[in-house]
Order: structure tokens, then C-alpha cells, then sequence
């Protein structure tokens, strides 16, 4: 198959065949297509999209590009989550733990954060020790010991992904539906999943801002995880402002403790309430309770019994951290940041709050990545108290900014500061957390 | 600018300024934009289009990203004439001539013949010693001397156009109107022009078949030509069968001496009016005359009178040519070929001629290129004796074609029967040489 008739046939808007889009795939990793072939498709594809069934075939071909993991010799059924990223959004952390308890096992294969978004890998690793290389084989006796293990994407796994991302990234053709579609399905789908809970973000810290277009996405991947034999929901949610209070590394595993030590407060209820219903919803599509709310219940009772901190201590103990977090939380943090206080300047009302900014914000003084080969510094964050709808008087912190001394810790306050917008009135509705449930 | 801005801005229907368009093809000739950049943006052109001001632009970038030729030392109005290309399309042999005879100047750069088109430089050489490769000295010294001079592309002239040309064939972005556009003006418009006239071919034998595109792509190059400040007429004519009687080299040189000779048959009678207006339009554009109907006078002297045949006799000698060719024309046939009649297998009448049918035959018997790497023999060639509309018996030839022995000339011949249509009534129309006059 000639790479140029495939090009012409996405670029009529035609619909392309298992064979060419398995053709162009393997091209792309073998070198028969160049570079400039393949980018030529994905702008065809970004500006003609793709069918369900066209995104299926990239999923399973990119999927097939590398190495499809098997658990099969663990009896217990199999479900992950995925998040299309956002500020403070920390659930992975809490959901796995919280799945492992109901018998359900997570291999999570998770990602890094870069701009103003943060990554499961990095707040992992603000927990001393912890070990997010494992190779396959650590991996694999972790989920079978604990009931869940994390680790980061492999060279092994969907190598056409990394190749087309590449590519994707410098040609302006990341946005494109069926491209993340296929990009987030195929490694997802690596570990060999039965059941599969996307919560597709957005608002001011989302990716896809746009609440259309990020339903469009929900919906294709669901579309495209049912193509391929995988139970798949996803939830629209919201990231209007950051999830929680913690933004950071640090910082946020230790939210995510406290609600596993049912400690967190008020500030911590939407990540609590987040954790526990996509957590419920991968039970429930793993098949082993009857109804969803039966899900729920169980869910509800492995955080307030103490078994989801339980699997979340042995966890960090298999994967070479220090579960003296789990008691105390307060050894994630380091002594040597040094606090700001991100004050209003007026009295009223909080009615909105730029979640990219806030990201950005903490990435500027060393709590994110600018680029890929950034080094991240877990200490560093931001703790906010006000939320939308809340009422602030003048002077009243937002929250605290952690930073280290020397960095430019008065630009990054302002910065927050400025993402807050206070008014007389209080805002007319609060976001809703979740807006919606895209099951099929 | 970054490549990724401009591709963003292309990508979602935005135009693009000047300042972009200028930064992308600078760029893809020093390697700024990756070709897998540039890819991506060429794609997203060809499916999102471009207005005037951007094919300006962009015909201005490419033109400036190699020399631009100065004769301002020649006093005369400077014009030439390009063709999309055809089967048997050989009308600049007789309208250089005939212009320059008229005292417009034409510097004329050609190109090869590929698939089923033929080329003007691969005819000329059909001439003995007739050279192509001209220096620009030497190319400016016959211009000089005879009024008009021929000679190939240089490495010099619009260096981006053969980068990006290369790209588009890879890609499948070769028949996007904005880029034919920007591809053919910067090379015309590197040769310093006062006046260009645009023969836009449409029907079985052209690039754009279909008649709409054609007259879309022939609007769009006479807008570009005004906006770069040049007088530019298209006209959109017929090639639906091929152009005269002779597809080949030898024997089009042959049909158009004998044009200029006052010695050709009827069958060459649209070869004949085809140069005629449209050299009355280079002339007339040009200004040196007061109408339209003025320079049709001109012209139409300049070839009974015989000026326009003592121009190409002193061009031949300028540019190294065998001369004797102008007064005995069968010096340019060759003795070794032999003649193959293409007969009509029934009585009726041609109701049509796929004419790149006859070109690909054509060429695979040696007159013309599958690739671009392919030797021409220049005698080889078909000379049709049936035109569309005309009757014909079971036995009598559409044409002759003649060949080398051992070549397959059978199969050739076959393929040129094949593209004849015959049917039992006279169809009902004539195609019509010239359809349609875009002037503005």
C-alpha cells in the first residue's frame, strides 16, 4: 500500500480500512512512511476526522505497535482510569487503592505532568523512595501482591505513540479527537483491561476548555473503548478551578492521605467525592457487584474502614517508599520552602478561578515542567482555601504558596493571585463537579 | 514566528500575512521548518484554501527565495504565455516567434514533458543541436538579439518551489489551486514580466479534468498575476482531444514550421488559432498596440508575412540549432522509425479521444517520460488524421504512429485505438477550442 493512496483517501474525507490505517501505523514505526507523509495525514485527520470504527483500528494497531501486557494469571478481573489532565486533580492516588480494596486489581500505567498540568509520577515521587520504574516483572508481582501498581509508560509500550506524539507536537495536530482518542486508548489498553472509567476534564484547566468538544471526546472514547471489547464510562467533570485545595506534588499526596485517613477537610470534598464515584464505577463495570450502587457502597465503606490506606501503605512499602506517610503525612513536606501568603486585595465574592494560571503559576517557581526535561521540586505548591463561591474580605489569603528561597515567589503569588476573580455578588451557580455520564 | 503558529493559524481557516507566509518558505529552504512541518501546513492549504493575498505572498516568498531576472537593458514590453499542459499542446514553438516578430521581448522559461504531457524543452531538442541549457548571459543575449529565447528552470530561479514540489508529490497536496498558483507564478514571474497569458486546459488530456476546477484555477492565477502587478489573461481551453495531429516531439516541431510555413493542413487549424490569440493577447496586454483586435491584425501578419518563421530560423541559430530544419522540415523526421497505422476497427463517426491515453502511449513507446529520470527519442510519435466529429470507415486510420522496431508498438497502438470512441451518429457538438476568456 503506498503511503501517498492512503493520504489521498483521508484527504477526500474518505474512511480508511483496517489494512491502511494497520499499514500506515506500522510504516511509521518501520520508517516506509517519512515524516512528512505521516504529518500529512494527521493534518488530514485533524481537519476530517475519523469514525468510531477508523479509531478503533488506530487504537488496536498502535496498541499493537509494541508490547500488550497479560495478566491473565491474575484471577481477579482488571480496570483502570484515566484523566485528561488538570490542575490538582490527584484521584489516581486515592482510586487505586480504593479499587484494590473491592478486589478489583488497577495495573496503572500512568503519565508525567508538563505546563500547567501535574502527573501521577510526580506526586508519587514526592513520597521518599518511591520507585516509578519498575520493570514488567516488579510490576507484575506488585498487582498481584497489593492489588494495584503504578508505573510509568515503558519504550515497550505503543512505541507508534511516542513516534506520532512527536510528530503530533510539532504540527499542531495534537488536538485532534481521533488522534487522542487512539493516543490515550492504546496504551491504556496495553495492560489488559476488562473495564476502563475516563473522566474527561473541563473548564479553565483542561485541556479541551471547551465543554463541547471535551463531550465530543468523552463520547469517542467510549465509542472506541466498547469497539474494542472493553467495558468503558466516562465522566464529564469539571476544571473550572483546581480540584481540592493541594496543588503540587507534595502537597497533594498529603490530601490525598488525609482522605484516605478520613482527615481531609472541607476544602478536600470534591476530590473525595470524585475518587469515590469513579472508583465505584470501575467496580461496577468490572462485573463483580450487581448494581452501581451496590459499587458505591462498597467503595464508601474501603475508605471509611481504613482498607484503601491499607493497600495504599503496603503499595508504597512494595514499591520502595516510605509508608511512614501514610501516619504522618507531614514527612512529604520539607522544611525549607518558605510560605507566601496569596492574599485578595478586595472584600466579596470568589467567581471564578483560572486553573491553568494556578498551574502554571506553581510550575513557575519549580512545582511543574515547562518542558519535558524540566526537574520537578516536590516541596514546592499551592494550598488554596478560598473556593468559588466563597466570601473573602480584603486581605484575606486565597491560600499559601510553597516555594524555595531565591526563586521568584512574588511573581508566582501574583500570578494566583490574578487567576482569582472577586465580585460584589456571589456567582450566580457553583460548578458543578460532575456534569455528566457518558455511558455509551 | 514558530512553525507551529502559522500551521495553528492555516489549520483553522485563518489567512495567513505576509510576514508568515514569508518566515515558512525562508524557512523550508534554509531547514528552519521541518519537512514534516511544512507537510503539515501544505495539507492544511490544500483543505482549507487560501485567498488572493496569500497566493500573492506566497508567489512573492517563492519568487524571492532564488534570482529575479533583470532585462530591464531590453527596451521592449516583456511577456509570456504558460500552459497547464496537454497532449500535443506545442503552441509556444509558434507564439514566441510570432510575438517577438510583433516587438514584445519573450523571455521564455519551459519545462519537460512527464506522464502523458510532452514538454517544451524536450521539443525543441528535437531540433539537431538545438541547446536548452543556456547561462543567463547567453539567455539574455538572444533574447536580446531575436526577441525571444528558450531555455529550462535553473537552480536559481525559485529554489522553494522544487523543495516544496518535491514535498507535495509525497504528500498528495500536488492539486491544491493556491499552490499550483504560487508554483506557477514565482517561476514566470522571476523572468521580470510585463504581461503573462494563461492557457488553462480542461478535458481528458489535462491535469484538471474537470471544467469547474479548471476555471477556479484559472481565476485564481489571473487574480494572483494582478495583485503581483502583472497584466495576466487566462484563457480556459479545450483538451479533450489532443491539440493539432502531432503527440511527440519530432513531429510537433514539424506541425509548427509548417504553421509558420502557411504549409499546414486543416487538421493542424487548432494548433494554428490557439497561438494566434493567444499571442494577440501577449501583445495586446503588453500595450503596444491600442486593441485587442489591433494585435490579432499584428499577429496574423507577423505569420502570413513570414516574420514570425524568420524568428524561430534566428532563434534555432542563436541557441545552436540546425536552421535548414525552418526550409525542410523532414529533416527532423528519422528514416529508422517505422510507421504503425492505428485503424478503425468500425464505420461511424469519433464521438471522442481520451488524448492522455494517446500521450501515455505515446510515451511508452519512448516519446515521452514515465519518470522524470526517463531519455526521450524524439522521433517517436502519433499524428492523428481523425478529429472528433469526424467520419470515419472500418479500416482507415485514426493516425499513424511511428516507432522504433523492437519497441511494442502493437500494445501502443492498441492503447491509441482504444482511446478513439466511434459511434454510429456524428456526436452533437464539437468541443469548442477556446471556452472561456478570465480576464480579471
Amino acid at each position: 500500500m503506498r503511503p501517498q493512496d492512503i493520504i489521498r483517501r483521508k484527504r477526500d474525507g474518505g474512511e480508511l480500512s483496517r489494512e491502511e490505517i494497520t499499514s500506515f501505523v506500522a510504516g511509521v514505526v518501520s520508517g516506509a512512511w517519512a515524516d512528512y507523509q505521516a504529518s500529512a495525514l494527521l493534518m488530514a485527520v485533524y481537519l476530517t476526522g475519523m469514525t468510531t470504527g477508523e479509531m478503533e483500528a488506530l487504537t488496536q494497531a498502535m496498541l499493537r505497535s509494541g508490547e500488550v501486557l497479560d495478566f491473565s494469571d491474575i484471577s481477579l478481573p482488571k480496570a483502570d482510569k484515566h484523566s485528561t489532565g488538570g490542575v490538582g486533580d490527584k484521584t489516581s492516588l486515592v482510586i487505586a487503592p480504593l479499587v484494590a480494596a473491592c478486589g478489583v486489581a488497577v495495573p496503572m500505567i500512568s503519565g508525567r505532568g508538563l505546563g500547567h498540568t501535574g502527573g501521577t509520577l510526580d506526586k508519587l515521587e514526592a513520597i521518599p523512595g518511591y520507585r516509578v520504574h519498575l520493570d514488567l516483572a516488579e510490576f507484575r508481582r506488585v498487582l498481584g501482591g497489593v492489588g494495584y501498581a503504578m508505573m510509568g509508560q515503558t519504550a515497550e509500550i505503543a512505541p507508534a505513540d511516542k513516534k506520532l506524539y512527536a510528530l503530533r507536537d510539532a504540527t499542531e495536530t495534537v488536538e485532534s479527537i481521533p488522534l487522542i482518542v487512539a493516543s490515550i486508548m492504546s496504551k491504556k489498553l496495553a495492560a489488559g483491561l476488562g473495564a476502563l472509567v475516563l473522566d474527561v476534564k473541563t473548564g479553565s484547566g483542561a485541556f479541551m476548555r471547551d465543554e463541547g468538544r471535551a463531550r465530543a471526546l468523552a463520547r469517542a472514547l467510549v465509542r472506541t473503548g466498547h469497539s474494542c471489547g472493553v467495558q468503558t464510562e466516562a465522566l464529564l467533570t469539571d476544571m473550572s478551578q483546581p480540584l481540592g485545595a493541594a496543588v503540587g506534588n507534595a502537597n497533594e499526596v498529603q490530601e490525598c492521605i488525609l482522605i484516605m485517613r478520613g482527615e481531609a477537610g472541607e476544602e478536600a470534598g470534591d476530590v473525595r467525592e470524585l475518587s469515590l464515584e469513579l472508583a465505584a464505577r470501575m467496580v461496577a463495570l468490572s462485573g463483580s457487584v450487581a448494581s452501581l450502587d451496590e459499587a458505591r457502597r462498597e467503595v464508601g465503606r474501603a475508605l471509611t474502614s481504613g482498607a484503601a490506606l491499607e493497600r495504599f501503605r503496603r503499595n508504597v512499602e512494595a514499591q520502595g517508599g516510605d509508608p511512614r506517610v501514610c501516619d504522618d503525612p507531614s514527612r512529604l513536606s520539607d522544611l525549607t520552602t518558605r510560605e507566601v501568603r496569596v492574599e485578595s486585595e478586595h472584600a466579596g465574592y470568589v467567581v471564578s478561578v483560572d486553573a491553568s494560571e494556578v498551574g502554571r503559576a506553581v510550575a513557575s517557581v519549580g512545582g511543574g515542567r515547562a518542558r519535558v526535561e524540566d526537574r520537578i521540586d516536590p516541596a514546592v505548591g499551592y494550598t488554596a482555601r478560598a473556593r468559588v463561591g466563597q466570601q473573602v474580605s480584603a486581605g484575606e489569603p486565597f491560600g499559601l504558596l510553597y516555594c524555595r528561597p531565591g526563586s521568584d515567589s512574588e511573581a508566582a503569588a501574583a500570578r494566583i493571585r490574578a487567576a482569582y476573580t472577586v465580585g460584589d455578588d456571589a456567582p450566580g451557580q457553583v460548578p458543578q463537579l460532575i456534569k455528566e455520564v457518558i455511558a455509551q
